[in-house]
């Protein structure tokens, strides 16, 4: 992962928060005094973004001493002890909510991602992420993704030919857009969107590499692998939840991409806790 | 509000998108391809963030046309047609993900904001956010509070006094706390979060201009309204949902504040169509 | 104090000053000669910044060391050691101006504000700066008033409610202004600016937070203290000297503010003598 | 001058005054309200910055009229209008202070410059400022010297080479600092501060272009110009003032340097009233 | 191709230049003179970079007129006249050397790439570009490589997986690298760089999709052809000069990849002539 | 130097390369692998960028340990070995061709410089280098012609006057050019470029610098040297190669500047050798 991106979004996540100043810590707190603290899961989940927590304390003070109980992909279960955070009080207090920000948003997608993750991988399912990230912070979030057990989809526009349903119809053809693509790139693969059977079709014939099932019935994925019959790694998306995921992983895609793990994200709660 | 930093958080959401190109659309679209696109609204809600849909476009190319059929605030309803874009086909494409990824979180936020305040201004209590955001966004989704209907807490730790737990802590006592705080500010008011009566006695002897009760029951809220008598705002935060909002509106404090808001988002699904 | 913004000015200073290369030092200094200075006061003022000259050298190399014999808010005398650098002679002669010029405009500020809180002190009047400060230099120079003993007005735009002249003309009334400003925010006390008795009364009636009279001779000042009668925190602006600063204190308003103490300041003069 | 500095200080002035927003407009003023304003001066002096005032606007609002009255260099008079403004009021209101804080900085450098060049220019002498600037503006406060009639000095350490005292002391001598100087570079004048007679001529020795007489009195600068008898170009630098600037002019240097033009500015006084 | 990061480029190559002002033409040229300029070829050539340059003088001034002659990818001759444009002077000045110092690389680039295109294309082979680009220019360079005929290797670590000779040391064999790989990607080929025949067999063996030949003679190209059999993509790379590239296009890889077209450029000599 | 701007060059580099992470090092070494490395030279020439090589594995990881056995300027020769790194394996991997991108530029800009200088030095002519650089890396490209043994031109267009060509056409003559520069410049020397005699002699009439005689024959610059007659230093300019350079030499013009140096740079080959 890219450290320098990274240290930008906490950079800014401290710079947000803090403005000209804490004006309630700077006000209350003496320069130096030092106090320590207790980072406490207030629920159960995968815990995730450790790093990151860690990194937004050091940014303010790079004396801060953290003992990790956890580390990012463990279980934590409600009122567990994580972390124990001592040094100056007052970086504490000012980084502490930045901190805990990013925290329980990262373990909040890592947890949602090993629910799907638990149910698939009985399938030999592969969950994935989508680019239905929150601005700026699609690196972290992928990130989170990865330690809740699922697999990355593309980084973004750049890393991956998909062609969408806006793209055919813009391009007139399936095949005009994939021979389009071929020409162009010899080092990515090519995915293809498709919303029916004569699109799959229509795609096959083309060579593509991966074949995007686009808000497929679990019955009809059926009829569409047998169609495909290996000649194309199969991805399943559209609207898929805890609770249809069973059906879904039963036709044995290769890959199942949910966007909700990214754009529909419920927080893990953590609190610091000083002494 | 910032049109600055809000035209940084576009760019860098574009930028973290497109890379180094998208490449699927060069390979693809023509250069001068023109098209038109509907924004549709695939679910119920309160449409939040479309000047930043319309100018994640913009940024990409001017000469994007867009006709608003809805405007911030708004109710939209599935299937509907909330805007028609007409301009360069690759501009669209490429722009597409990163703008509907801003006005689908902007527009969960504004949708969950307005159910609470739907129940609250029954009872002439306000709904706020907190500080618990998503790193780097904080300014836009403060944004889709006010359009749902709820007020701002403070922008950060450098615009209001706000007196939390830890902080009591590491002063020794409300006093101290309060006391320095007077000291050095006279055009921020005072917060403290208190969280039993005794505490609350305690802040309301140093005249604070505000009281945030913390995880108080319905119940302890209308013993604590007794003893602030008017001397404070009252601020009751602490694990509020749609399920048990109505139970703390009832006891009428000022203003009901509620992480939720801001930190478990769902998102409002949208989609872009090209004709 | 946000260290981040500042170590951006610090870094900018030393970039706007370096360019690309120190070309007398590099040309005559041998890369690894060590070198001692001295930091020496040439005016009797009050010294304010040193961590700012610090870090300037720091940000060079950080193996100089530097000892200092004062702290922020230490009377200096003409001809006074006030600190001793060793290090790499390049680094010190690089980074010399850019440190001088900060410690000398912030030690101009400290002193200058001391004079005018020496006197204010003794009618228990408080001293304030304004937002008059000098572009991009707001965060230093108000560090620099609260080291001369003076107190902060509002950071900025964001972070307290002023209402001013140009405001009332546009809003059409206080009244108008002062409902409107009072059903948007919470956290934010709210300050109208007067400019006469009528203006007085209808700010009153709103019953804001504090009263700026502004350009309001002494024996107004009397006058409207009567009227407000401690419903308002009261602050005096308007071209307040030295020279006339006693008659205002004579009339005890809470506070009085100085833009002359950030935008027209007199640099207190320092030299860096090496041996 | 690079506009893409200018910009930027500009930008970063109105971000460290507007924040997260401007509090008070935004809850007062409606969005589509325009308002007319005038520019006045309220103190006599030579305007300078006008265009920076612009912009500063322009940053804000691009459909801002402004009418200027003035140009830089004009002389303008207490009570004067010197630009009429009609536009979106909010904006207006936002950037006031922003643009008036650069301009008043900005007019009170030409101010000071046009009064030292005044006196210099009866004895053909030339006022040039010094790298005593402010951090991060000397771009601007170099503009606003020309604008006075001054001259520019080096604009930093990048671009003439001036060997002080601490080079001496620290390369050993004139002759060895020089030599090396001389070696390195063919672009670049060199100039080297003297502060007595034998030092004066240990320097002509080495055929440099420009002597700085630092801290000559009167006299001792006539025996200096006798014994540089055209040889190189005279600087004379060290606490000169209008006071003593007539007695110094008398001696004939080539060129004057100030410090205090750009290190201790007096702000020269504007406002802008809202019609 | 991201204008955003171009523009930056564009910017940054200003800002190198021009830093506190073009004193020359500052000094010599009157701010509103307009002037004439034809951009003239001095060499035979492919020219590239037109928009950049266009844009260079744009960032400068937004009212220089620019009359295209030729396009990217056209042949110039020496002496043919490229672009006519009309504008302020002091703009035209001040960007010139900007504006063709980056024409003048890319259409090198540009020039270079076809002419091994104008061989490899008689072979059907496909001649592409490497990561051995220069600092900050890759976007830059391969955009100029396309223009030249050549397709584009991948545009960073990011997008493509490629493991190398340092890569298989580090992982113990071909066999476990590619396994790792395969895990964790779905979107991404996976390429093996190979450097002799057994280790071919050992890349086959994983089913990777594109083999690259390291520095194998044309002889060990076609003995390594007959191996993979059309089972993998074929790439040659090592030291194919405009000189031996016959031979290796004799042989029919897939691609030939020569890093010497962004890492070794020869300028296209370009002038701008004012009339 | 200044470190900030060539930090920066490193940074935007690594960047550029690695953007959201270096996928086949992340799929294939394991995190804490540590392994050892050598840098070997695959030509003959000067080496330089050493330190900016090292600096670029350090900004991954502080903790990689380089063992120089060259500096700067030293030959190197094919298959020597330059330096020994050992550290983490994956920081190793990800910033190898990103060092090495910059080592085999600058090395061979200093390999170039130093066959220039090396005949030009037998007539003490002295090789500089031209503002014909790629764009933003002029402060690191003028590094390695001083490593080269070359003298540094001019940085920009902001610490020397330089007037051309078309100055000289836009002012209307030489005469009216040098006297508006001589106008506004104390510091700055000036230098003019002359095409024939006649301006030749109009030049040396207004006393400049340096007279930069541009694509001139030996046979005219002797004739222009008995004009100039020690008057200025003599620059001679235009398509000098190795060439021609000693035909030129023999003329003993004070500098030689030849553009070619960054402009059409050949790297000189290094390679990363894993153990």
């Amino acid at each position: 992962m890219n450290d320098y991106l990274i240290e930008n979004i906490l950079k800014n996540t401290l710079i947000e928060d803090i403005g000209g100043g804490d004006i309630t810590t700077n006000a209350i707190i003496k320069k130096n005094k030092t106090s320590t603290a207790k980072l406490i899961a207030k629920e159960n989940g995968i815990i995730a973004g450790l790093d990151f927590f860690c990194k937004t304390f050091w940014l303010l003070d790079k004396n801060i001493k953290i003992k990790l109980v956890k580390q990012d992909g463990d279980v934590c279960r409600k009122k567990e002890i994580c972390a124990n955070l001592t040094g100056n009080c007052a970086a504490l207090l000012t980084a502490e909510r930045a901190a805990l920000n990013i925290l329980q948003h990262l373990s909040g997608i890592a947890t949602a991602t090993s629910k799907f993750v638990d149910i698939a991988k009985k399938y030999n399912v592969k969950i994935a992420d989508t680019r239905k990230t929150l601005p700026g912070l699609r690196i972290l979030q992928k990130y989170a993704v990865r330690i809740g057990g699922g697999i990355n989809h593309r980084s973004g526009l750049y890393d991956h030919i998909l062609i969408k349903d806006n793209h055919i119809k813009a391009a007139g053809s399936i095949e005009n857009a994939v021979k389009s693509a071929k020409n162009i790139s010899f080092t990515n693969k090519i995915e293809v969107e498709v919303s029916n059977l004569s699109e799959l079709r229509e795609a096959l014939k083309m060579n593509v590499d991966i074949i995007m099932l686009d808000n497929f019935s679990p019955e009809k994925i059926l009829e569409a692998k047998k169609i495909i019959n290996g000649k194309a790694l199969i991805e399943v998306s559209g609207n898929i939840t805890l609770d249809n995921l069973e059906d879904y992983c039963k036709c044995q895609p290769d890959i199942i991409s949910v966007g909700a793990l990214t754009h529909s994200v419920k927080a893990l709660d953590f609190s610091l806790k000083f002494e």
